[in-house]
């Protein structure tokens, strides 16, 4: 299998993490904004929604979205719950974070960091991201305050797919995680699992 | 079990338009924009993430976010693949709805519909989602111009979820459709689907 991987994005970063708390290699390409190798992949029909990541599997398969690549893998592994109410809430996460969390939480750290972004980073919009923000990690704390994990009692594909861009979220994105004591216990939990790496 | 639906919105249609697929009845709560019943529903603390719809299992259970609805009530209906590829494909398409073409195709015909978003839909915004969404369906006019349905041979919860804020796109969002034939017919075959029920 081969992974198109943008080196400094979270989604990228998220099946990177997978695979690493798997044990498992696959060929890597870096696909980083700017660079050749990112414009070759998408002229050769590699990225089919334009972006990063994407698994290509043995027999040439184009998977896309970040978070459908982690159901990919992570079936049959400790990381997806064997009762499907569980993994109802564990989608649930992960769409929540497509939807609401990723918008804000990533897009203020690309707005802060991406120089092709910096046009749009107005005082007004990352003052709007930023109250937003805090808002989603409000809820992440609130949710976190009497349990573990996100879903049940173990670590699953909805944990990975939240830590990617909430570990980066105050060193990237200038979020204050100080108010979120579960949440930043949650992440030294992630960070503390066997095989992890950072982004 | 109990749907806390919103009457107005794509997110809560895509899951009684699989209900009504399945010949599946639920309580269903109304939770209109401005209404006392939202309220209420949020006060009780019935919409864990703050949004409909929300499905209220028989044990008393929420769970959240419409996609994640289909799925667990699309299990072991014609609507999921047994696939195991097929099932990862079909999620690909359902989160790059919630992160691609709901915050684009569903905001735009958002704007232009609810009285309290007005301030909002300033021409230039309105302008970009306009530019934007004309991209995101034709991609998916691309894609549909050599199948049928998104993924494998059959109708899947991927088309159900497209199908929510797209069949409303041109008369809520004033998107054009004119330029997508394979999308425009796509949309006549979910129509067409024994059971079907309109927004």
């Amino acid at each position: 299998m081969r992974l198109y991987s943008m080196p400094s994005s979270g989604n990228s970063y998220k099946v990177r993490l997978l695979l690493a708390l798997l044990g498992r290699t696959v060929d890597m390409v870096d696909v980083e904004y700017g660079s050749d190798t990112l414009t070759r992949a998408k002229d050769e029909g590699r990225l089919p929604f334009g972006k990063a990541p994407v698994l290509e599997l043995e027999d040439g398969t184009l998977l896309a979205e970040s978070n459908a690549i982690l159901f990919h893998l992570g079936q049959g592994t400790r990381f997806w719950p064997k009762d499907a109410l569980q993994q109802a809430q564990v989608l649930g996460w992960m769409f929540w974070e497509q939807n609401q969390h990723e918008g804000v939480i990533a897009v203020r750290a690309a707005l802060l960091t991406y120089p092709h972004r910096k046009a749009q980073a107005t005082p007004e919009r990352l003052a709007a991201l930023l109250a937003s923000g805090q808002g989603l990690l409000q809820m992440m704390d609130d949710h976190l305050v009497s349990r573990d994990w996100l879903v049940g009692e173990a670590c699953s594909l909805a944990d990975l797919c939240l830590y990617a861009y909430t570990h980066s979220a105050q060193t990237h994105g200038g979020f204050d995680l100080t108010p979120f004591p579960a949440l930043r216990a949650w992440l030294d939990r992630v960070a503390a699992l066997p095989g992890h790496v950072g982004l």
